[in-house]
């Protein structure tokens, strides 16, 4: 059996673990994940690792190395799926990072610092509406009494979600990490997003987390009969969200150098039929750069439009910022050391940022902190559909191998 | 008591016929529409009216003149409301038209033509999702089997409404009347639009009833991640409605002078999220004006846009006309006619079109016809705060009494 074999095997046991029909459903903290989460452990254990599960139910995995007084180089990523979701996201870094043990242990080798496997809890979104909740803690950046009482679907708080899975809520803090116990942390993770798919790259190198600034944009304008309000009498507000949302991509598309995006997801009309002229109009509007400045730079000429159509259109348009986070620049050492070994193996790589959060955003407070992206056919994640040709995970594996080692040490 | 107290009994006694809290519920067909129906004959009869409903629930009043071989004229409009509409829409026009016969019982005048009022059946789509069904019929171009299998909301047919009315679906034929059967049709109505009320005028004379073109455009883009997707790699359909949308008010913008309005009334967004880029977007667009030709400029420019952003923003764009009627002209001697009284009586008047249909478009059909607009404050219609000044509604009386007069001969 090849390495290929081996690893193909490793994934599909995994995305055994599915309360789903369409696409793979595992949400954090189901019976479904636990059971995955512990299956993981046993397969852990069974190579030698020593197994933990922390207070807020990330797993960690350790394998010993020569000199145990030195902090472990860590991988790793998470097991949860959102809804109907696909079977890479997540599970690709934390398959890998098991992989990359079966093969050091195959071939017997010893690393100067110990090496840990970390899954992550609750990594994603769906089940309370925040993400990153492993992570979170583990860097110490949790709001415990904020996310304590989120509801999922159900009704259910976190809570109990964390009792159903024989974990403490009150002892979350207890996950929390210093950066003395790490050397680095390395996460290998679809992309997302079809800039390698289109650039034809194997290998995508994080150079930073892109964070969101989201808003809600409510514009007011008047309702009136579409047949009897002559065009120059009108108080359109969905002409007025039209605007807003082609300025919007027109001044993203100004901070392309800078990697910044912006979209308007939800354009909603308040009470909308075919023979009424839109009186209200509500947009939900994200924002995302690593860099902070070109962020700025799309939100002053939003408010700036903003306040323009007001006075062209006689509208009344209130925005209110509902969330705003602070993009995360990864290490540049780590970045140069990818790129050395990418060129090294002549694999065809890109450095390129991240759009969407990953684990990696919140370990980068601890440590030096490298992301690997592969590619996603067709751009697609967080759907059935989502998939990655199994040489191109490979591909990503072995070039997670050469960085872990090189930073462990042999 | 002078006029216009007794004229203001009239109207509140048929706005006690609501079977709504908000505003005026008074649905084609139902109890309250036809006991208000009832009632309106019995006044009818009152002012020695002889009194009939025809095959389709109109009621035509006649009052006979010096020489009943000629051909009556007529004057009408509507009792039935949309739901929670309001107390002007329709009641104006029938109730005017009472009130004249008042003045002439008053003043003992007897006119060469016969005069009838006539209340139309079911002109509001709300019931059944058709309009104007009672002049429709009196005019002869009812589609009896399609409209006999209409259902409301109640999963009510009309044939069914027609029964509880004592009114046989299958005798609605019997209502058409012959053109030789007019000397001439004019009805009285609120605006339902901004046009008097910001130029401030008294009376609207209505040169033509607009008629929509209907369209459903469907956009289908690619839904993705919106931190994960560049700009540049964006197939954005709610960007591409947006520019449909602005491009649609610039075509009808140009076209201004023919009174020609586009309007965008519903844009949805299939599974809108605010991070999920838009993939597919529904528009329902309503073009109209009272000219076919400046009409079909809008729409080739449409069609022009949607082939354009097609290409630039690789998107399938589907159009689907839904329904396209002809726009109705109204009599240019009516018109002169109600100039010229307007003049003699100093009202301040504006020779405008309307971009809602009335009873009055199928009369067209059968003989010249009139239609006179009054103020309604904030352009406001089918709406609880539908509001004209009475003083407002006396005056539009007034000049339909002067042109009934006019054309019954004294």
């Amino acid at each position: 059996m090849n390495t290929k074999e081996r690893y193909q095997i490793l994934f599909n046991k995994i995305n055994q673990y599915n309360s789903g029909e369409n696409g793979i459903t595992r949400i954090a903290y189901s019976d479904e994940e636990q059971t995955c989460t512990h299956a993981f452990m046993r397969m852990c254990k069974a190579e030698n690792l020593e197994i933990r599960m922390d207070a807020c139910g990330n797993v960690i995995a350790r394998r010993e190395g020569r000199r145990n007084d030195l902090p472990p180089v860590v991988m790793g990523s998470h097991l949860d799926t959102v809804y109907q979701g696909g079977k890479y996201d997540g599970v690709v870094g934390v398959t890998a990072a098991l992989e990359i043990i079966k093969r050091l242990n195959e071939k017997e080798l010893v690393t100067d610092h110990p090496i840990e496997i970390i899954s992550f809890a609750c990594e994603e979104s769906s089940r309370f509406g925040v993400s990153t909740v492993g992570s979170k803690a583990m860097a110490g950046i949790l709001d415990k009494e904020k996310y304590r009482h989120l509801t999922d679907r159900d009704g259910i708080t976190m809570e109990k979600a964390f009792a159903l899975c024989a974990l403490d809520f009150d002892s979350v803090d207890e996950a929390s990490r210093r950066q003395e116990e790490f050397k680095a942390f390395f996460e290998i993770h679809i992309e997302q997003g079809p800039v390698l798919i289109n650039n034809q790259k194997k290998i995508g190198i994080v150079t930073g987390i892109a964070a969101p600034v989201r808003l809600i944009i409510k514009i007011n304008g008047k309702a009136s009969h579409s047949g009897t309000t002559p065009m120059n009498m009108r108080r359109d507000a969905l002409l007025g969200a039209s605007e807003i949302a082609l300025e919007l991509e027109k001044a993203a598309m100004k901070e392309q150098a800078h990697g910044t995006v912006a979209t308007v997801g939800v354009m909603n009309i308040h009470s909308g039929a075919m023979n009424v002229i839109p009186g209200e109009v509500e947009l939900k509007v994200d924002i995302r750069s690593i860099s902070s400045e070109s962020r700025q730079r799309v939100i002053d000429h939003l408010y700036q439009v903003i306040s323009q159509i007001e006075d062209t259109r006689q509208l009344d348009i209130h925005s209110t910022v509902i969330s705003s986070e602070e993009p995360v620049l990864l290490s540049q050492k780590v970045i140069d050391t990818l790129t050395r070994i990418s060129e090294e193996k002549t694999l065809p790589y890109e450095v390129m940022q991240s759009g969407a959060g990953h684990d990696a955003m919140n370990m980068a407070k601890l440590c030096p902190t490298g992301l690997i992206f592969i590619p996603s056919v067709d751009g697609l994640s967080h759907h059935p559909d989502e998939y990655t040709d199994m040489d191109d995970v490979l591909l990503g594996i072995d070039l997670l191998e050469d960085v872990i080692l090189y930073y462990a040490g042999i």
